[in-house]
């Protein structure tokens, strides 16, 4: 058994997880900072350790095109050439192929697309994303699908998931013949759109299949947040208990709350790193635009009793500065605040989850949040910038 | 006595020497990492005291326009507001209202210049250069003169000279004026140009006003290298002994070691933060362009025995897919390893003073580096990029 429930919550489904990876340990529910391009932007290896980094994702279709697979094989895998030694998931490629690439063409062979650095005609298969992964080192691999947009056509949709159930078997098999590929965990992505005898057909397909842990994909593409709920809702269900659940590319801080509640072990989300490289920080009461002049020259850390290296050191008039003059120590501190945030926030969830206090935790953290109300200097200041 | 000369080389006029400053103790030969805007580019405060960094540069000009002092005031001085609690030399701003501003008009009472940022308009002059830098905390405050251009006929310099003599004069009575100023040390500026009775004028006239330390300005204006080391060697010898004489926005690793051999105790230059955010690293036998393809799958270090943070993890084939993908780890990593390297030549400076054996490692250094000969696919490759 590689995952382990610890703990269920008495009112929601919240669970209190543990999952057995090659490279270690990774208590649920859990957030994984996002590393697209073998590095999650803007940090060190030692820096997410130390804001409690249990895992992290790489992304198949970005180191694929660079630097390339050859280049990672030969520094004897993706962990060694980035110095991360501890779990990484990687995604399929098939988000990145469908949302960043042009002149696509879908075959059931697979997705032949032009490069979005230089244009030049790749190819992704089940079969070519599985080596890919491989080849990667990746202790959390996902399977090849096909992520449709939103909004979607019921007709499109239906196809497009029996296409990607298909994959999923393809890919099952692949993993099943490749007996070096044993150390690594296979998932597959509950796809469906907002229809809900989509998710649930494709939810009992995938367990058919018997993965070590579910996705749900699709839930990132640009739906209001009732639709991403009940797409989480919708799938769940036909889940099993005993393997874990990732909502792919979210979310919000409540949104997670949120999610853990409905029954999600695993997230991943680029909010914390891109936002921090926007001047927004993240606190337990809202986002604060740290570009605003009305923290010219506010001498508090970005949060009151934050423990990040950032909020121990730096003020968040220091912060603004660094920001206005385009300096990249300001990115770097917000990233870090904003990465220890989100570790944080799942580390309080699993800590509430053991103490059989998670529902208070919930509707506290909830209510807390989006307090926070802009004084009337700072809208103005927004105006000005 | 602020300064203490703790030896000196028996062939050269390098000297081994301790600065005292009111945050600190400054070991010399010392080269300054540069922190124009409030941080030095891309790296906290403890990433400089983990590369060896004794005191750092910052520019009275960018902070005086951006935050304001206001800001920094507010905060309790610069140390406060970057969270840097060692020595701070700051610049008078003479040099970037001439190389940055535009619209500048020089009267004899200060500069009328417009800001770089907004247009708008601003003065410095002595007394609020002094006044500006002593807002500032500064442990070192430099006079407030004028940078003439290279090429710069005779009598622009001589005139320029005369107003500088005038302005340092005045910088002088401010100082002795102010009680409060007592804890900082205020050094002069030796202006001149190419000329060398110019470069002698002005340093007897400097050291006839009792400065705290001599500065060399105006060799970093593009001149050819000869011209520069004649620079020094027209002023150093007109210098007391007993006061430290710093190079202003010097040099590549070599002309520092020729710089310490001409009686040079103090350096400051953006040469090792700005070639990294290039992909440009230093090594002992000269420069490497990370972004050339012979790195894809090169293993080593940016260079072997170093014992930099970046040389103990992280290998150049990573280092430069960073580059490639425009990661701001990439130039992060570069800027740890340059700063460290630049710190420990000065480091290994020192050492080799103290031992008497400077002679043979300014011979070993000079002769090793620029050894470092790009290969055939290394030239084919810079074509490529």
């Amino acid at each position: 058994m590689h995952f382990e429930v610890l703990c269920t919550d008495i009112v929601s489904r919240a669970r209190r997880g543990r999952l057995q990876t090659a490279h270690g340990v990774i208590e649920t529910p859990v957030f994984m900072p996002v590393g697209t391009q073998g590095t999650v932007k803007a940090t060190t290896p030692s820096e997410l350790l130390e804001v409690g980094a249990q895992v992290i994702l790489g992304n198949t279709y970005h180191l694929f095109l660079r630097p390339g697979l050859e280049v990672i094989q030969h520094a004897g895998g993706l962990h060694k050439f980035m110095a991360w030694d501890r779990p990484i998931l990687t995604d399929s490629g098939g988000f990145q192929v469908f949302s960043l690439s042009k002149l696509r063409r879908i075959t059931e062979e697979g997705v032949h697309f032009n490069s979005h650095i230089d244009g030049s005609p790749c190819f992704l298969s089940p079969e070519v994303s599985m080596q890919v992964q491989q080849m990667l080192d990746s202790d959390i691999v996902m399977a090849f699908d096909e992520c449709p947009p939103y909004p979607c056509e019921h007709e499109y949709a239906a196809n497009s998931l029996d296409r990607t159930l298909r994959w999923a078997q393809r890919c099952r098999a692949w993993a099943e013949q490749k007996r070096d590929h044993k150390n690594s965990l296979l998932f597959g992505i509950v796809q469906g759109g907002i229809y809900q005898e989509l998710r649930e057909k494709s939810a009992r397909g995938l367990v058919s299949l018997d993965f070590d842990g579910y996705a749900i994909g699709g839930v990132s593409v640009g739906e209001p947040e009732p639709e991403m709920m009940r797409a989480i809702d919708n799938s769940e269900p036909f889940l099993p208990q005993d393997k874990p659940r990732y909502a792919m590319g979210l979310g919000t801080p409540p949104q997670l709350v949120e999610m853990v509640a409905r029954g999600v072990d695993m997230f991943d989300c680029v909010l914390p790193t891109r936002l921090a490289r926007n001047g927004t920080a993240f606190t337990a009461t809202g986002t604060l635009n740290l570009k605003n002049a009305t923290y010219r020259t506010d001498l508090r850390p970005i949060e009151e009793d934050c423990s990040c290296s950032t909020c121990r050191s730096f003020t968040r008039s220091y912060i603004r500065h660094l920001i206005k003059a385009e300096e990249i120590l300001g990115l770097r501190l917000i990233t870090i605040h904003n990465l220890h945030f989100y570790l944080n926030l799942m580390n309080q969830m699993r800590t509430a989850l053991e103490a059989g206090t998670f529902a208070q935790f919930r509707e506290h953290f909830v209510a807390n949040y989006a307090k926070y109300e802009p004084q009337a200097s700072e809208r103005e200041a927004e105006l000005d910038e």
